[in-house]
């Protein structure tokens, strides 16, 4: 079967290639691959910074956010061949640690996880695939056109999460939230910002493409003022930051109001170094009771939340996230990034 | 009735004077005056940094961390003369917020509370005081020599239920926990840590005093080392910062491992600014999902939990961290800070 892959850590390695059919010890539902969403990891991956290939194995097939159709499953597995099927990206195998043993493998102690498509896993950008039945997400037939966004609707679902439990250590009745970066991350966490009745507010650079129109058909506000002048006008409740840049984080974080909960969910890269002020912003995290949480990665749990969200939410609108979908053998331009993109989709099927 | 007093925000006015019978508005329950400790923010009112007076008034009594002895209060209010107690520092007062008028004073968003002895409320030290019964707290009998470390026990138990509640998000079962400054905080901190059997480890720079001693007699580890060195050698699940030091909280920010929870609770100066890695702040908070919560004050449910705390220590090590206790006519001793401090205590009666 063909599959996209890489030799990790390894530049230009990425390629279409034939590749063995999927090992039946990885799971006991196989599935044919409909379509795969790229994202940053993926990027990394591409580009030879990130990513582990099976034991054993040169290459990794790599692809994490997935949409399938069931091929076979076994009676009693909850699956039944025809049915959507989304796999989950992180298995707490192969040294489970007190969360994994949980089942919140998301909040991982020990890194002895392994995730399909970026750490030791064959991933989803494959003709077929398999799963663990207990591993994986049944979705409605109706999110076809769609079911590729859970994978990041998960995380922003994990994200929100982590807003209720943080933030429901004291009373807590949020009315407004910042969203930092207008990609698909932000624009799916806005999506569920407003599912949830609040006042919602994203900030991106990008003042062409889509994502002004698509924050505003959600009915939030787009933002494309400097950043403090932003935390001034908005004086948001919560803050979820998607862009990983320094001094987005910096200018967030000291300019906590109090109770204010902040969720980290961006990369950035070691180095990136910035002057703060702690002290003023120590002293109003003390004063205010301010927190601030990374957040990564999702468990069933999160599954389950996104399918919800998605099911919840304007089918068209979602559609317009997806604004190119690449078949499996153009995969090199789903890599080349191209003005308006949101969110990219290669086509397996 | 003689009462310590400041002109607040006007430096060199801290002076005992005669004030006047403290007024009945200000609660049902009458008492007299035992003791009061002196803290951080007392130096800042005496040094003329901090605080307000009484509407009405030029001088505010000051003093909040209190214990008295009750000489009147109304049947059922709870007390009884001769009663132990201690007054709740602050009041949901004058326009409450949600979380004020949901008991969480501890929480307020809107900053209109007031606190007795630093905003705009008479403090505790003072021959007489009056507070409202729903708002202060009995102490048994038996907790006469240490009961003065009631408030800043709260504020402690409130820093563990900030541990509780957010690591509790998740799957969580710590085991160590680094508590950085060997003061009264840090200590009792400590002191909640081994109650809790935990691996207590705190860092503080003092070599001599007693403060090595304490942390000894307790069970736990006492560290001189640099940051860097204790962070890396404890791995710690859990960390309470009370030294309000630029340096130890962006070290303890860069070192966060896995689910780690920190709790900022010392105070700091704005414009103590620091060069920090953010890129990899932010990176490890993110992929390790990372805490860092503030935590300020504390509600009723937090002198319960300290009134526990205290009655299950040994009363010998509570009594030696009281290491100075000065008649309130030689307050200006109390405020002269000396080697070996840790608690420095103001005798009323």
């Amino acid at each position: 079967m063909r599959a996209l892959t890489v030799i990790p850590q390894q530049k230009n390695s990425l390629s279409v290639q034939d590749m063995p059919d999927p090992d039946e010890a990885l799971g006991d539902v196989l599935v044919d691959g409909l379509q795969v969403g790229v994202c940053g990891t993926d990027h990394e991956l591409a580009d030879g910074l990130y990513g582990w290939a099976p034991p054993g194995s040169e290459r990794l097939i790599i692809g994490h956010e997935s949409l399938g159709r069931v091929r076979e499953a076994p009676e009693g597995s909850g699956f039944a061949p025809g049915d959507l099927i989304v796999g989950v990206v992180r298995m707490p195998d192969p040294v489970p640690c007190g969360a994994c043993a949980h089942g919140e493998w998301d909040m991982c102690r020990n890194g002895e996880y392994t995730e399909h498509g970026i750490k030791e896993l064959a991933g989803f950008a494959a003709q077929q695939w398999r799963v663990r039945s207990e591993h994986a997400v049944k979705l409605d037939a109706s999110l076809e056109s769609v079911g590729v966004l859970m994978e990041p609707t998960t995380i922003v679902a994990k994200a929100w999460e982590q807003v209720d439990r943080v933030g429901g250590r004291a009373w807590f009745d949020p009315k407004s939230v910042l969203i930092t970066g207008a990609g698909p991350i932000g624009l799916l966490a806005a999506m569920i910002g407003v599912q949830r009745g609040l006042d919602v507010h994203v900030l991106d650079h990008n003042t062409t493409g889509p994502k002004p129109k698509l924050v505003a058909e959600l009915g939030a506000t787009y933002h494309t003022e400097p950043i403090d002048q932003v935390l001034q006008a908005v004086q948001p409740d919560v803050v979820i930051e998607g862009t990983g840049v320094t001094s987005i984080i910096g200018a967030v974080l000291a300019a906590a109001k109090p109770y204010v909960v902040t969720v980290l969910t961006g990369i950035s890269n070691p180095g990136d170094t910035v002057d703060l002020d702690l002290g003023a912003i120590n002293r109003d995290a003390v004063l205010g009771n301010a927190a601030v949480v990374g957040s990564v990665n999702a468990n069933l749990r999160h599954y389950e939340q996104a399918a919800k969200a998605l099911t919840e939410a304007d089918r068209g609108w979602l559609e317009s996230l997806i604004t190119r979908r690449v078949p499996l053998e153009q995969y090199a331009e789903a890599f080349t990034k191209q003005p308006g993109d949101v969110k990219v989709v290669i086509t397996l099927a």
